[in-house]
């Protein structure tokens, strides 16, 4: 039943001008095939594609006007065999096609499950799997190169040669252990292991190192606007999501409620946090309440807090400030077209070692230099993401930090002199955290829960 | 210039598995070769799909994996040769690679370019590229089948037949008086001219008497719900929305205000107006006052007017049914779970023949019947789309409605002995009318001006 015929609309959801049902199984050509009126497509070279129609066998009606690839396994995105159905875009279009396969038998695909079985069937690694739903989802330019190079199979390598490296040092711990060469062999081979679990390490903390840039590359800089009713929240929103090009995105499967905005600030994706809130009110402060601001504040990488140039700071001013106390800021100073009022002493005071920025929204001006300040904020120097920058995914990291602290347990476990073994169950425990990012030394239920998450067709 | 290389994405926009960027014109194959690490597209045979990676030839940096699909004209949407790049789904994917082959010189397509280079290079007519654009935005399964049979060519062939009846009785019209065997040959001409003309129009009324089911199944019954607040417009519009399959869609182009809710009611697109008011707020009436209710109300195919059995009728509900008065419109008796206080004898005399339903949509009773009399209204008996039924569009039915009146025009000037050359003015108008359904006789404005509301990358 593990290669049994399943199919999905493979296309977004919407009017478009192709769609396409996708079909993966070992009998998906043949399944097809009686559906299919044109060439025989079982006698068909693989990666051809077939102008025909489908049709009802039993009724004769056509089901729609198409276009059909054939791709024969292994050489396919699942290994299997793989029918695409390309159809007229639109929703009537793709949903005919899909219910009419179902009915015939083939069985819905779970969300993710294409990409499940190139998983499954060994074409990829759990990291590239990772890599096709982040390059899906990816919302810049610099995002989609992080993916493409984890696709690629960079970290895959990388992963693999040190989990090599770890595996080798405890086989060779065991051999001289059991066949000591010389008297000092207990020193000899702490000495081995101490040596090879720090060049781990380093490697281990230089992929950590980069993968900040990587997250936030990947998910967008969660960010909250903060202020006082009048400050110029809403202009400095509608200004961001202007100046650059602005994504929207419904999210799939949710209401239409919670639509999040990106907006691409240099290559780096801006995710704004609450803008319903903002567009309808400018009284968010007082809107949402200090217990729900707080929260929201918390559970940002970037604030944005903006000041009136023009009025007096207010105690209420001040305890924003308070709020964002430990986070990361920038201080807007808006309006600076009018006169000012603003203490800018007690400001810069407030401020610390904070960035700020003087703006007058309503001129336009001083956009460039927040996205400036934005950026430097978040990627110190060149944004470009450096060759090692395809660490990215919350998971990967967690197995790093992991790997990282079970390899220093080791080395405290080496330095204090333990017993040989217990080293070797951390150093074990390194590769084994190292195998469940590629999915080598990984759970079932987590790969159903990681696959879970992907969206429906791949 | 002509057939010069164009370039559009052409799936939904969004997130999905698969995105493809559409390339079409005489050198599209040349085109992409250079940017295609993989095999000479050149050299590979038509209809054949390709994997390998995107790169940039001068920086060799890679831009995506992709699978390129290579189809040599003429067998071909738009009979030219035509690239499609399929991709890893989602916006910045597409976007990368169409931003990518447009500065390498291919041209955005305006919309509908591809289906418009199909007609101009003459492998479709005008009313299958009109069809292919119902194909896609067909809300329903019935919807789409009026497409198809516009698109398989069904109403072009009886147009066509329709044409050539005419151009044959001018033809010999003008050969009788030319050349006239019998001395009776003005009254032999007459009688023959109205024979075919009365013909002609027959067949006109019968494809027009069915264009207003193709039309609703086209563009969906446009559905107002009014009532007094509290009376239960809210769960009308919920209980419609989750009985059925809810079609919600986002308008390209447009701002997300003015999102369009489709219902399917046995088959047929219930669009309803609206409904963010509705969902707001239940006062509706009040909201948005008299003037604009009224406009709403003669916009609409059908008023679903909503009554509370369990109140007296005020007159507010009097004034609702004078609103209604000369238009379509169904009586809801909403919470028959109340005790009953609503006067149904003078209801029923201000409905006249309208239907009134009964519903209690607090306890989902009802709704199965509201369907029932929904279908009933706009589709007396069997709601199947019969086979004369693939007229949908407006200017369609406007075409056969003037080809019909000058057919008349012509009947009544052979009734009049009006000299037989006027009558023949007639008679080739008829037929221009006929071939503008066909883009025959076309104005090149109309032509552009219907393309470029087609969407993007069709």
């Amino acid at each position: 039943m593990d290669k049994d015929t399943i199919a999905a609309i493979s296309t977004p959801i919407g009017e478009g001008a192709i769609g396409i049902v996708r079909l993966s199984g070992d009998e998906a050509i043949e399944f097809v095939n009686p559906l299919f009126d044109g060439k025989d497509l079982t006698t068909v070279e693989s990666h051809t594609i077939h102008y025909g129609r489908l049709i009802d066998p039993v009724t004769e009606e056509m089901i729609e006007e198409v276009m059909v690839t054939v791709m024969i396994g292994p050489k396919t995105f699942t290994t299997e065999n793989v029918v695409e159905i390309n159809c007229h875009g639109g929703l009537a279009s793709v949903n005919r096609i899909l219910e009419y396969v179902l009915t015939r038998g083939a069985r819905l695909a779970e969300p993710g499950e294409f990409t499940k079985r190139a998983f499954l069937n060994g074409r990829i690694d759990l990291s590239q799997a990772e890599a096709v739903m982040d390059l899906i989802r990816a919302k810049t330019d610099k995002a989609m190169n992080v993916a493409l190079k984890q696709l690629d199979g960079k970290l895959s390598k990388l992963v693999t040669t040190l989990r090599q490296k770890l595996i080798e040092t405890v086989a060779h711990v065991e051999v001289n252990i059991d066949y000591p060469e010389y008297d000092d062999v207990e020193e000899m081979t702490n000495n081995m292991l101490r040596e090879k679990t720090e060049e781990v390490a380093v490697e281990v903390e230089k992929l950590l190192s980069m993968a900040r840039q990587g997250k936030i590359l990947r998910e967008g800089i969660a960010t909250a606007i903060i202020g006082r009713p009048n400050v110029g929240k809403s202009s400095l929103l509608n200004a961001l999501v202007q100046e650059t090009k602005a994504i929207v995105t419904d999210i799939p499967g949710t209401t239409r409620d919670v639509i999040e905005e990106y907006v691409n600030i240099k290559g780096i994706p801006l995710r704004l946090v609450d803008t319903a809130g903002i567009r309808e009110t400018e009284d968010i402060v007082e809107k949402i309440g200090v217990e729900r601001s707080r929260q929201m504040l918390k559970e940002s990488d970037l604030i944005l807090l903006v000041l009136n140039n023009g009025e007096v700071l207010s105690d209420q001013d001040r305890q924003l400030f308070e709020a964002a106390k430990g986070l990361e800021y920038i201080v807007i100073v808006n309006k600076t077209d009018l006169e000012q009022k603003l203490d800018i002493d007690e400001v810069k005071q407030l401020a610390g070692d904070k960035k700020i920025i003087t703006t007058a929204l309503i001129e336009d001006k001083g956009i460039n230099e927040l996205e400036d300040a934005i950026a430097a904020t978040f990627f110190a120097g060149d944004i470009d993401s450096g060759d090692l920058t395809y660490v990215s995914n919350v998971r990967h990291i967690q197995l790093l930090q992991q790997t990282l602290n079970v390899l220093e347990d080791a080395n405290q476990a080496i330095d204090a002199n333990m017993p040989i073994d217990l080293v070797q169950i951390d150093v074990t425990r390194a590769w084994e955290l190292l195998g469940e990012i590629i999915g080598d030394t990984v759970q079932d239920s987590l790969i159903d829960q990681l696959f879970s998450q992907f969206c429906l067709g791949k």
